[in-house]
Formats: C-alpha cells, structure tokens, sequence
C-alpha cells in the first residue's frame, strides 16, 4: 500500500468514529503503519477539519517525515506497540461510553455475547493506571494482549485501544468491544448473566476468522 | 410476488436496520420468501454497500441459484425456520442492545407495556444457548414459538431472532421487542413493574390484529 | 385558525416526534382541535408517509369529516379529553421511552429537576391500567389532571398522554417529561434525589408562564 | 474581536449544543463576552430560528443595547459570572442529562476518567440549591470555582454551568462534563470505581494545556 492510500484508508476510519459515536470534540485518534511509516491523526484537531492530506506521517522513532501539524499526543503509545508487534498494521484509541466505564471500574470486559467471541475468542483485558501520553501505554498493550487479528485493551481510568492487521481491523475491534460492554453492562442490571465458556468462546472465534465475511 | 420485488423489499428492510440502530456494523441479516425461494443478505458486507442486486438467492436446501456472494452464515438457520413453517415470510436477525441484553441475562422478556402485548399477546421467550449459524437456531425457535403474525425467540448470550408473514412484520416485530426491552430494564431499576395479565394481553393482541392501522 | 392551518401545524408536531426520538415504527399520535373540529393522525401511517393532506378530520362525535384513512385507534380517548376541557387544542400520545418506564413501575414521575417544575409546577401522575383506545383514557386524564397551560399523565404500562392550550405546547409538554423522566432515573441510580419543595415549583411555574419567551 | 465575529462565534456555539445531544427543545444558552458587551441567546428561542443577527447585546448592568428580542432568562448570572472573574469569555448553561442527573442527586462528579482530569484537574462541584434566573447562579459559580482555562459547576435539582477564556472553551468544558458524567454513572453501576488521586488529576491537567492541540 501506498503512503497516500494508507492516509486515504486512516482518514475512513477516523471519520468512522463520531459516526458510530465512538468520540466525541476532538478526542479519540487512529493510525495506520505500512513499513516503517506510521499515520497518525494531528493532535486536538476537530474531527470535520480532518483530510487525508493533514494527516501526520512519522516514522518509527516518532520523527514526523511529512506534515505541518504536531502528532497525536498517543503518538508514543501507538509506535511502541507497532514496534513490539509486527503484525499490526491499524490502532485506534477512544474514550467510547461503555467501554471506559468498564475501564473506569477497573474491570475485564467479560465474554456474555456471541459478538465478543466472534472477534476475541477471549475477554478483553483491563490494565493497571499507567499515565496517558506515554510509552507505558503500549507496554501495557504487548503485555496483556496476543496476536489475534482482533486486539483491544481497557486502560485502567483511561478508555480503549484496539489495533488489527489493518485500520479497519482496529475499527471493528473497537465497535464489537464499544457494543458488547453496553449489552453486558445492561445485562447485569437484568440479571446474572454467564459467560460463554473458554472452549466454546475459542471455537466461535476460530469459526469467524475462517467464514464469516466474502472469499 | 416476483423475485426482483422481494429483493427491493428485503433490501428496504435491511436498510431500516441501521436507521433504527438495530444493528453495528456489518452483522445482523434479513431474509424474505417466496414460494421455495429465499432471498438473504450476502456475509458481512457492509449496509451501505448492499443493493437489491447483490442479495443472494438460495433455494431451501441453501444452494445458491442467483448471486456472486456467499450468502449470510444464518442461512441455515432462515430455512430451518422457513420449513418448520409454512406462513413465515419474513426474518430478521439481530444483536439489538437491550434484547441482546435480556438474552445474555438468560431472562424472557415479560409483558410490562402494551405496545409488547399489542404484538404478540404474551412474553417474548428466551432458547437455551446453541451455535450461532447453525440449524439448532431454527429448531430452538420452531420449539419456543406459535402461529402468530409476528414472533421473536431471544438467543441465550447470543440476539433475537424475529419473524412475520413479510419482512415488513419481521421488522415490525423487532422493533417492538427492542423497544419494549428498552423500557423493560429501565422500569426494573425504577420500581417492581407488574405484568400486565394474561388475558388482557392476549386481548390487546386480537384487538391490534383486528383494529389497527388501514383497512 | 383555519381547518388548513391546523393540519399544517399538527402536521410539524407529528413529524417532530421521530426527530425528537418521541416515537418508534408507527407509533403514537397527536391531534389539535379549532372549534367542534379534530385533526388527528390515521392510524398504522408510518410517519414518513404523512403529510398535512391525509390527516383526518373527526367530529366529537368521532365521525370523519374529511379524509380516506381511518383514524387513530386513540381518537375516542382524545375527544374524550377535549370534551372535559375547553381550553385544550392539542393533545399527544406517545410510548417515550423513559416516561414509558415510569408508567411500566407504575410510579409518578417526582419534581427532581427545575424543567419539570418550570412547565408543570408538581409531579406528573400516573393512573391506574385501562385498556388502550378506550374512552376510559380519557377519563382517567381529566381526572388527574388540572388546568395548566401544559398537562400529562402517564398510563400505567402503557406511555404518556401529553396536552396543552395547541399542538405545540402538547408538543413541550412530552418532551420536558420525557427527559426529565430520563434524568430522574439516572439521578435515582446515582443515589437520593431530593424533590423541589411543592411552593418553590409553583412559583417556579409561574415564573416559566410569565416570564419566558417572547413577548 | 468585534462584535460581529463574537455573534459568529456565540452562534457557532450555541448550534454545537443541539448537535452534541446537549439541549432539548429551546432550553440551554450561550453567552460571549468582548470588553463591557455580552452576546448572548435571546429566551425561548428555538435553535433552527436562531442566527447570529437575532442574538442580544447587553451590557454589563443587563440593558440590552442591540436586538429586538427578550435575552435569556440566566442573563443577570451569566452577567454575575463574568463580573466577578475577567479572564471568562464564554459561559453556557445547559440541562444536559447526565450532568444534571449528577446534580439532581446533589452530588459532585468524581475524577473517574482522564478526560475530566485533563481538562479541569479535579472533581466538579455541586452547589445548593438556588433559584434559576436570579443572580445567586452567579455568586454559587464565583464561590465553587477558580480561575482555570476550563470551569463548570452542577447546580443541584438545575442543570449545568460551564465556562471558559472563549465560548469555544466553555463548549469544551460542557461536552467533556457530560460524557464524563455519562461514563461515570454507567461505572458505578458496574463496580466501585477509584478516583484518580488529586495530585495524577493535576498532572494530567497541567499536561493537557500545555501540551494538547496544535502551537
């Protein structure tokens, strides 16, 4: 992939955001790697004054190669967990509703729903408080997640980072994540829901990667 | 009915899926009958890029007779309950929040508005967990639900299931049953709602049939 | 006011329902009286497919006076109401969420908030179970109800009946009790709401009626 | 700034607020101030009538010296807010429903997620109970608040007043509450949330306006 359709391709998936509700002001931010590249939304810039042209591009130190504007303040979270994870190609970091309410009650995302099987096979993990803005952050990513195509951390009084094999990947990660903990949290004021069991949880995952979706 | 002008209709109900944020994403699926067709939506393509072309259409062993695409991976669930009975002409399947929410918490959905007893008469039941995409969904929803004009089963830990004479009932129906779970959780955390008894929402049932809307 | 004015404005009002998330599918209606003359909705009319032409005109005898379509099924309890108070001229039912669930609990919703004081001045009630589209709803209103400008009830597991002096203070009138009703269930989650004194809310409601606004 | 561009901005602000979800109806207002003149949004108003030509300039004793409309009803304490503190450029009230849930509880909103810290470096207050209109709005403000970039106060049974250096600012103030305020009550509902201690919630603020956003 090119550099300028790797912008084309972060710029979707930024806007993807407030249309799903999963940002709100100018919180929130995406980037996509290809090779030693990364893109990277600006920092505190509003999500309707965003083009694919003033995106930033760093490289893998951090060194903005192309762009006027200052990087996103995660710039150091999102490089340290490309850097520990060759894999992933797309990140994305929200402070979506459902999901930072688990993370701000210092709570695992439990596996209740089919929806989070499909895409994690596993609960989505919650970290300890590590200050925003810094590489800790991506610590905690490469810590307590794999290398599922899927990938999603709740940090702790923080919000959520998903990341995938490609931007897209990180978007449907952070949604699943976003609308499985509004259906869990409803859940238990319902009732006492049960989890999926591990086994049973895998074999859905297994199942989605290898049929759901074309080809 | 012709064909072309089921497909328009199963794509206007499709699209009335995300309109009434009835679904994320790509998940969810619509399927409609006629005769010993089926046309169902295509596997995990997005809403906004499906078209009444690009349905696909399956005979009722799940052969595809028209369509480049892999048809949804509930199909066999769609036909399951297509053959079980003969007056569904409609189904919709989704991971609406608050129905998805009674169904993580293993619980029916009680009778606690009219606008529940208006459609169905009577509580809206809640399956055993079984396999999403397998023909077990449609046993589970033949085995739990009756004749009526318009039906749902809640999927333990998984969605809803719902289903009419067209698929203008089916989305009927779904709605309904969102909506009703909606209120039903926030009049439970309010007070001790009080279902509304038998008779009387069996009453309000014919009553709807008979009295409501045009002709 | 004109009978062709009015089907304008009742017109705006019904259409501000959906915009407002007042109403799902094809639920709920409003009317407006001028005279011995009632503009209401036809029943089971999606509300896309509405327009100032095909409302229906009754008498208060319930007779249709202009229009093809069938009438709410909701009109007896609407003339009921205009017939017990003179100085009503619009009236609107809905199954609003949150007022919804207050109704499903069977509770009146309480004056936690100053929008609620302001456009009514006390709680809003909540009156026993009576079937739907019977004129005991009416009944029950003019029962519970005074003589403000602005007036609701809500109807036990059922939704809100909403009324003013027009459409638009109908109109005011469900959606201050609508996201009152919303706070107020949040408020009571996050712990002991205090009601505003009875004397403060009045005066409170007088000062709304005389002070705000134009003119 | 002239005149003219604070009605541009007043006006910019005051139409965030509908399209952030955080008014109802003609509830709600904006204020702006340049020098001894405040523009703010005229009483009872309805968003889609306003424009920047129809707001209202008073001055600081609240005469209105341009505009042919009635301003808002919270004049005289908006006007008391900006007497007492000269940095304030820009002060909005709103009933939007979280933060006003928070307030009809009559408690404070605790430092649960780094969102608030960021931007206001502490818990936000909840003040007694004072009537709406009157300049006791203003003296509570001056009384519970300091002198940072971003400022808001909970006023019990009431709503939301937020404030900034520019109506921009006090926007930013008003949206973060809210979501925070949202999250908050959903993570207590899950567990028992810690807040983050007050010297990190500093850090984060001083962090946040020396270092967010662009220059």
């Amino acid at each position: 992939m090119t550099l300028a359709s790797l912008r084309e391709t972060v710029y979707e998936t930024l806007m993807a955001l407030p249309e799903n509700d999963l940002v709100r002001g100018t919180s929130g931010n995406v980037s996509g790697r290809e090779g030693d590249r990364v893109v990277i939304k600006p920092s505190g810039v509003d999500y309707d004054e965003l083009s694919p042209e003033n995106l930033v591009v760093v490289n893998m130190n951090g060194e903005v190669v192309e762009g006027d504007l200052k990087p996103s303040v995660d710039t150091g979270a999102h490089l340290h967990i490309y850097r520990e994870n060759e894999e992933l190609g797309g990140i994305i970091h929200t402070h979506s509703t459902y999901a930072t309410a688990f993370a701000a009650a210092g709570r695992e995302l439990p596996v209740y729903v089919t929806e989070l099987a499909d895409t994690f096979g596993e609960s989505i993990p919650v970290s300890d408080y590590v200050p925003p803005g810094t590489e800790a952050i991506g610590e905690e990513f490469a810590k307590h997640t794999g290398e599922g195509k899927f990938q999603g951390l709740l940090m702790k009084n923080h919000g959520l980072f998903a990341a995938g094999k490609e931007p897209g990947d990180a978007l449907k990660a952070a949604l699943h994540i976003e609308h499985s903990a509004k259906i869990s949290s409803i859940a238990e004021d319902l009732g006492t829901p049960e989890e999926i069991p591990d086994e049973e949880a895998q074999r859905l995952n297994q199942e989605y990667l290898e049929g759901y979706g074309q080809e």
